[in-house]
């Protein structure tokens, strides 16, 4: 990849949309990977992307959307006449149909809606309703089922003369469903191969089948899918109908996605992704919204210099210490959040536990909080000839690795309690407490020492 | 989860091993869920640990074992007896025996390995070679494989004989090879399925199948996942003899543990995951190792502060805007930094695009950097009734934004280029330059205006 001369695909590809050339488009599209056809599409100008899904087939449009980060493909999609849309629509799969029309202007996606097959509007529109962390947020509804009473030979005969249409399905397992379509049954592949041929599929299902229902929550599916080897399950609604199968490989995709997000708001990238493909302004005021909320936090952990200029005044040297013991304090405290966010997802840890938490970050934090304290002492020692100096910088260490890695090991503990996102949340809270403790401790001690100190 | 009543199944999982009763335990364990599993082993003692799983069948030790983090489970094996740990590692799939064994000091393993049925060894020790971000790291060995002149019939023949083995083995496909063991073609089941029972099946195989090789990294069986809907790919080693089967789900589960390494990367945990069950003094040094190096960089940084002691004292209230700069910077960029990890592992962009990273970057910098450094410069204004004090702060606020989505922006792309983590390096370098910048900013321009400044 990093090696490949850049031979800038997307000036390449501009070339050809402007002479609208659809089968040199098409394929062209298709020598490139993945990731090179997103990088390529998502650098043309907004004409150039929509003459060229107007250019191409539906079905390859299909594929360009597929492969683009979402928020491009829904700008794109709405930006299309309505019919093109609703024809490339028609190729995606169900999950990501879902996705697109789910998170357009709702009067655009009315607008695809309309002119879509009504039965096929009513199946997305049904999907769009789900969160993305539910069983019904991931699951496809591309599935096979059948009757009970079908024999084995007329399955295996409509899976002959469907063939094509069935291999994008993934298909594991058969469901048999009762009139009302309420799932009765799993049959696995290969007790159809091994069944004579006149059976009934009942009699050779496995009854009472295990099932996700649509409103299951992504942990819990997770647990699910840890105890068994299933390449997939069925997922019913609260009626017993079958509506859906989630896929092993669409949880682990959707649990990925959870913890590049929790990556991503820990960082302050919220509201979504941003990609640098997207509008400076969109991009501009989502950082600021988070800024501003950290600007004024440090400006109340600030404060707390300001109560303290008298001894700052003296003791200049201890402007120095400040910043340092800030920074110190919100690495130690990032340390214990990235764990306890890590235990919390791995279901190590129980969000109430947060004592237990409190207890091991403490012992963790004494040893590391005396090696840092001492560590800074000497250098406070050594650079102003006072001793003094450097039990007051020592110590305020020692104590706010202490608060830090107290603070960042039990906050996300109590945000997941308030239903809040830790990754979101922590970071801001654990920098201002910390920070004012910091300062607090710095400056308070050296006012007790005052005296030792400003000679 | 969150809402169970805490009965702390460790507590009476322990009260069970104390007692040695095989019966009860497992039992017990079957009711619990994968997490329950997890979090009740972990806290027990070593000894109940290892009376645990020596009093248990293999089988369900081994269940034991694939559910708590690996980490753990490493630990646990080294303690127990070769011929008791050889006995369990034989009931785990393939790619948890090579991590296991891969992880444990050598000298634990290659007791173990001694006393494992030869070929059984043979083949855990050639998958313990490969690293974990390449195709042999991460597939599986459990495949089907029949000869090329082999018939339909035998085949369904031997399917049906050996069902409960094969149960285990995730079939999607059978491989044909030839006598060399090289892999000649693939055959989908529902070809099998409806194909004339006396036909060989090299007549009915898709011939030259896709594959990967054992070295492939992860990054480039991704884009090959992305351009088609397989559940999994036959590995094949430079000699083109079959060697492995790499599933969708097992790609999704390697990229989203990159995922979550980069995110405590960033944040100091580095060398592998910590969980507050490991020993303190280990979970303390590894921390320690990183808040060393950030202490050093953190006194270079604060150093700039030293220079310009004789300003600082002049001027007080400059001491308490001194952390806001440094601290809002960090912010910026950090959120450049997330932008930009994500961009590449998108692909979106090159790392040799710096440039145009830039130059985005820059862009969204110069509006949050004057917004944030207007709104300093008000409140520095207001406090202290002194424009000259905002115009410092304010414009150094601006700079030091600018400074730091430009380093946040553009440092993942040359630490990828230099083939090193971006995650984990970043931080560090963007917060002591930021730091050093942000100091110098107000400092210098403070310097240059003292004398409207210290009235």
């Amino acid at each position: 990849m990093e090696e490949q001369a850049p031979q800038r695909p997307w000036e390449e590809l501009e070339v050809l949309v402007e002479e609208s050339d659809i089968e040199q488009i098409e394929s062209f599209l298709e020598t490139l990977p993945a990731s090179e056809t997103a990088r390529a599409v998502t650098r043309l100008s907004d004409d150039d992307q929509d003459r060229l899904l107007n250019t191409i087939s539906p079905e390859s449009a299909a594929e360009v959307v597929e492969q683009i980060p979402e928020v491009h493909a829904v700008d794109l999609m709405e930006r299309l006449e309505p019919e093109a849309a609703a024809a490339i629509v028609h190729e995606l799969p169900s999950d990501m149909q879902a996705d697109l029309l789910g998170e357009m202007q709702p009067e655009h996606a009315e607008a695809i809606f309309e002119v879509m097959p009504p039965e096929e509007a009513e199946e997305i529109r049904t999907l769009t309703q789900y969160d993305d962390d539910v069983a019904g947020g991931i699951m496809v509804t591309e599935f096979l089922t059948y009757p009970r009473t079908i024999t084995v030979a007329d399955v295996l005969e409509d899976l002959a003369v469907h063939a094509d249409t069935y291999r994008h399905y993934h298909v594991q397992y058969i469901y048999v469903c009762d009139d009302a379509n309420r799932l009765v049954g799993v049959l696995r592949l290969h007790d159809l191969i091994l069944a004579p041929r006149q059976r009934a599929i009942e009699t050779i299902m496995i009854p009472e089948p295990m099932t996700l229902t649509d409103t299951t929550k992504l942990d819990t599916i997770r647990e699910v899918f840890e105890q068994m080897a299933f390449f997939g399950l069925p997922v019913v609604d609260e009626t017993g109908m079958l509506v859906g199968v989630l896929q092993r490989s669409a949880l682990e995709a959707a649990l990925a996605s959870r913890t590049e997000n929790d990556y991503r708001a820990s960082q302050g990238i919220i509201g979504g992704e941003e990609l640098r493909t997207m509008p400076l302004l969109l991009r501009a005021r989502r950082r600021l919204a988070w800024l501003s909320v950290n600007i004024l936090l440090n400006i109340i952990a600030a404060s707390v210099i300001a109560w303290y200029q008298d001894t700052l005044a003296s003791v200049i040297a201890l402007a120095v210490f400040l910043p340092i013991i800030s920074d110190m304090s919100g690495c130690s405290g990032n340390q214990a959040v990235a764990v306890s966010i890590r235990e919390l997802s791995l279901g190590l840890v129980h969000p109430r536990e947060w004592l237990r938490v409190w207890g091991k970050e403490i012992a963790v934090g004494s040893i590391n909080g005396l090696v840092l304290g001492i560590l800074i002492a000497l250098v406070a020692w050594v650079w102003q000839g006072n001793p003094f100096l450097g039990i007051v910088v020592g110590a305020a260490m020692t104590l706010n690795t202490l608060v830090s890695v107290s603070i960042g090991g039990a906050v996300p503990l109590l945000l997941r309690r308030l239903d809040l996102d830790p990754a979101l949340a922590s970071g801001p809270i654990l920098t201002t407490i910390t920070d004012m403790c910091g300062f607090f401790f710095v400056l308070s001690f050296a006012t007790t020492l005052l005296a030792h100190l400003s000679s």
